[in-house]
């Protein structure tokens, strides 16, 4: 889909493994990982990343996030094959935070819906849907 | 744009303020929130909200985060200009998650950058630009 990304920053199609040392881990060395689908524009989820995940990320172009409550590396799929092949890798303006835009195998969540995001306190209107 | 969400609850257009209640906030008891723009799709920025955040942001749809370096309420754009007018608000399966639907007045980013996300460490193709 277009527009996803709005940047003229260019890497001419190398990986910047260096830019690493530039991002804010907090104080569990983690840093917040926002996925979203590069097909359908949709927000599939958010996960925590640390350094050692963003660099097998970057290197196989899988999503491996860092999951806290097994504290180990989350290649996202492994086991259910719903991977998420990786398109695209930015972090934002402070550095805290990465946004992984991915194409999506199955779905997201470990509920079997699409998006992680399906509990409404607010609906959003049909033309959204 | 369509897609965006995609589940079938729906609160038939109330606002659940007491799903506050099912939030996991972190110690600092703050939840991050992803923004997205409804129109482009884009991510724009992630921020952290407070119970209190969350309760301003679903009365007068405009997003309110919690700045963590002010320490205080921080409607987006109150100075800027660039304000957030909410279009829908979800939590994750998790519960430790928020997504905001906007639509964006102007920029997102203090940096004037229409998204916050916009340093490569991996380019995405032409075709999501």
């Amino acid at each position: 889909m277009k527009g996803l990304v709005t940047t003229d920053k260019t890497l001419n199609g190398k990986i910047d493994f260096d830019a690493i040392k530039n991002l804010k881990f907090d104080e569990r060395g983690l840093i917040p990982a926002i996925a979203q689908d590069v097909d359908t524009g949709a927000v599939l989820m958010l996960a925590y990343m640390n350094e050692e995940s963003i660099k097998k990320t970057l290197t196989e172009k899988k999503a491996c996030y860092f999951s806290r409550s097994r504290q180990e590396l989350w290649t996202k799929g492994l086991t259910s094959g719903h991977i998420q092949d990786v398109q695209g890798l930015y972090y934002d303006c402070d550095a805290d935070a990465i946004l992984v835009l991915v194409k999506q195998t199955g779905v997201a969540c470990h509920t079997g819906n699409y998006s992680c995001f399906f509990n409404p306190m607010m609906d959003a209107p049909e033309e959204y849907r």
